[in-house]
């Protein structure tokens, strides 16, 4: 048999067929840490891995047992393009909690919330169109975007989140350069990677901006629930339900084993997700909708969010006391939830040409590269006290502090400086770093 | 606040903001038909639900029981985006029961076949590219090959399925035409919604025309193992492994409700399919992927699937039975394994038209202008006998011949003819529908 295809290589055939778009698809550094965090001596404090062990195994093997006694032709099937009614139901009730009022019909459920965003970009973004999304910005956001082939523009943060003037000059400035904008991507609460909330005063004007200059917001919020010390202020979705597809996930505050996540959106764009999600994968699965359903109903989940709490700020609490104790030559700032903090790095070092090092001492964290679409970020990186234990932590940290040291120690002595003490003025333990401020 | 989004309308304020492939998403007729099929009083012969009470429902539970027991962090936690090791493992023995060799590291999961359809589209389909597809085809891949703007061209079957001859000219019209073709996408088995199989003696002639002539075939074989007399042949991909990206799922062999399917890809095709699974859900279900892997391991999956051959075996027989008892008048075809039977109809009827009368009647079939991407297929009509039991498809078949024989006798009565026979020479009990010949 001949062999023709004309227009590829020995090493992919097929390299001159792919889409333009394809070009976009590229290993994230998320995805290659995640292979070095499974070995089980180097203190993973790179991914977000919900400690799910915090989970009492019986609550969840009951659920499932119930589920199996009472419902299994129907858990062995598939199901709604938009998910099982009655759960949908009942995440119109976790949402509540947060103060937002929607109804069942505006639900559709997706797998995981990163599906939703991939069918909301899907649904929204021809190539060239651009993206607000604060910098740095959820890396597996920044993938989507990219595989449709968006402009992403980001909007430096300070301590209170985005700003609203930034905001609204990248507007303007992209609208006179001819290019579309078509919605903003936030992370309001906890943010990912920043650790950063958008203050009660900015969430209103963000919102007026936004629908006054017709850009739709995507608000995911993924952390919402995992406040340690006083919950954040309401979601943008309150404050003008229209103008914004709000998301989110059962993956932190339950398990991401199950892959549910859901998006509530303005009735035309939920009637649009929909059948986008009944194209991707024509039904989430039955079981899982069932289960998750059946622990809603029978288990005190909001107990169970307390402990998750309990977890999280106790990490939070280990891992900055160690910051404090072992790396005060770094910059970082004070999260009230979720899993991330934002660490800057003194001005000769870069995160991502610091990795193998801090691989080689048992140490992992994520380069601020990876949140930024246009590669900055050198000088940030983002560590998750989410998984490891706080003695872990403090492992981690002391660990890491040897590689930052180090680091230094050789920077400096081949500047020629040959000076090992930290620099005083990078001292700013309580404000953003950096790039931040 | 003022309001000045300006492009949309009072029913979509964002009408104007969707990308281009956006209006490639419209509602499908199967997707209506699921909501009707619902009703307990109507015998559905629409949907493809595979007839899951089929499984013992301890088989289920005690996988579950021993995912909990040994592997409860796991499964509760994200995973691999490539699917979990071991169930790769465990793909390519159920493969090899088909005749195909390939490795783990080819395999790439999905949730359920579905997303592998969606996923090589968006990976190879730029606006405007060609699609080659059997005439009809799968409903479900029609509508993600419009989402991502493809021009589908449908290649019509004989007997014996796609025809070579029709394959190579199509080629050659389309590449005259300027156009750019991407792939052939096929169902060699058990065809959805045809019930015909591609022959033993057109398969290598059907792979050396598209290796020839460097096109890339997508093989997607969710029926396969379920064949009622004798096995298929061997599958496109043990033909060329180079040259076809294959389709496998859990969903009719096993369940559908634990949304499992997957995709093998040249090497360089599977690292971007990895990918764009990870951009898309960033990992599948760690437990749906434990529990499959541990009822492969555990539960004689070759005997359960067995017991599908028999139940779907008897249905066919039932469902052919019933046809050619109370519905002479019609055409259609003997599949020897899968879900469907392909029915052509009279001249003077339409299936789409004819649906709501049907459902009046308490039964439902698909019409067969779903399986066209130009929507054709008027006077065809799809059957599944997958689900009803034997009894059901009976009352189903005979409620049918009430609504065609009402409509044949509507029609013929309003165009004067006032005849209430069937037309003999629309009898062809054992061959295809008019279409397929």
């Amino acid at each position: 048999m001949s062999d023709l295809r004309p227009t590829g290589t020995d090493l992919d055939p097929w390299l001159a067929t792919y889409a333009e778009r394809a070009s976009g698809l590229a290993a994230s550094e998320v995805r290659a840490l995640f292979a070095v965090a499974s070995r089980p001596e180097v203190v993973s404090l790179a991914g977000g891995m919900p400690y799910v062990t915090a989970i009492p195994r019986e609550l969840v093997a009951g659920a499932i047992d119930r589920v199996l006694l009472t419902s299994a032709p129907q858990a062995l099937q598939y199901g709604s393009g938009q998910g099982l009614p009655r759960l949908r139901e009942q995440i119109v009730e976790v949402m509540a909690e947060e103060g937002i009022t929607a109804s069942p019909d505006d639900v559709v459920t997706t797998t995981g919330s990163q599906q939703a965003i991939d069918l909301v970009t899907k649904l929204f973004i021809d190539p060239g169109d651009v993206i607000l999304a604060e910098g740095p910005s959820y890396v597996g956001a920044l993938g989507v975007f990219k595989s449709y082939q968006a402009r992403v523009v980001h909007l430096p943060m300070d301590a209170d989140g985005l700003v609203p003037e930034v905001l609204e000059a990248a507007i303007h400035e992209q609208r006179a350069a001819g290019r579309t904008v078509k919605f903003l991507y936030t992370i309001p609460n906890f943010h990912n990677p920043a650790g950063i909330t958008l203050s009660a005063e900015r969430r209103p004007r963000v919102v007026e901006i936004c629908r006054r200059l017709g850009v739709l917001i995507v608000e995911d919020n993924p952390y919402g629930l995992l406040w340690f010390d006083t919950p954040p202020p309401p979601p943008l979705h309150t404050l003008d339900p229209e103008g914004v597809v709000y998301l989110g996930s059962f993956s932190k505050t339950f398990a991401p084993g199950f892959r549910v996540g859901w998006a509530v959106a303005p009735h035309a764009i939920r009637e649009k997700l929909v059948l986008a999600a009944e194209s991707a994968i024509l039904s989430p699965s039955s079981f899982n909708h069932l289960l998750i359903s059946e622990y809603l109903e029978t288990v005190d989940w909001r107990a169970q969010v307390g402990r998750f709490r309990d977890v999280y700020r106790e990490r939070r609490d280990a891992m900055l006391a160690a910051l404090g104790t072992h790396l005060p030559n770094l910059t970082w700032n004070e999260p009230n939830g979720g899993f991330y903090i934002w660490v800057g790095l003194p001005q000769e070092l870069h995160s991502k040409q610091m990795l193998p090092r801090a691989v080689r001492e048992l140490v992992a964290y994520t380069p601020g590269t990876g949140f930024y679409a246009d590669g900055s970020g050198g000088r940030e990186m983002r560590l998750s006290f989410c998984y490891p234990t706080p003695a872990d932590i403090l492992v981690g940290i002391q660990r890491l502090a040897t590689v930052v040291n180090g680091e230094l120690e050789l920077v400096r002595a081949f500047a020629g400086t040959g000076s090992l003490a930290p620099r005083r003025d990078d001292r700013a333990v309580t404000s953003p770093p950096p790039d931040l401020r």
